[in-house]
């Protein structure tokens, strides 16, 4: 069955203090290719019948009103699976 | 700079307990549009000069060592925003 993925990401002038204990960690293991780390949520919905338009505009509703949080969080993309 | 993006997912062999809490409030809301619900992580790393292939290999290597638990998570992509 089809899926539809939905990326959710802390808004970027929020801070994010799980991502700053990664890049943290990062660095103490001497890591210098990043130089900072923002953790975010990826939904993965199973379509019951066709992704088609409908469904991604179904799951952009649900993103913006039940998967994320308006006020800390954005909806960076939704997608079908695949494309 | 450029960001690399590393998406996590539970196994799909394992139970996904809030996958499935969110997938049983889409029911009890009358959407019938979505049959499952899996939740996994999306980070995105900055990368501290150029997102060639040596910086998309560390990103890989450390979503495997330490983004991710091998256990129960599958690395599911590592990718260059924007490509």
């Amino acid at each position: 069955m089809p899926t539809i993925i939905v990326d959710v990401m802390p808004k970027a002038e929020l801070l994010d203090p799980a991502g700053k204990a990664v890049a943290g960690a990062l660095d103490r293991l001497g890591d210098s290719t990043f130089s900072a780390v923002r953790i975010g949520k990826r939904f993965e919905l199973t379509v019951d019948g066709e992704a088609d338009d409908a469904a991604v505009a179904a799951a952009r509703e649900l993103a913006e009103s039940l998967l994320s949080n308006s006020v800390i969080e954005d909806v960076v993309s939704v997608r079908v699976a695949g494309e």
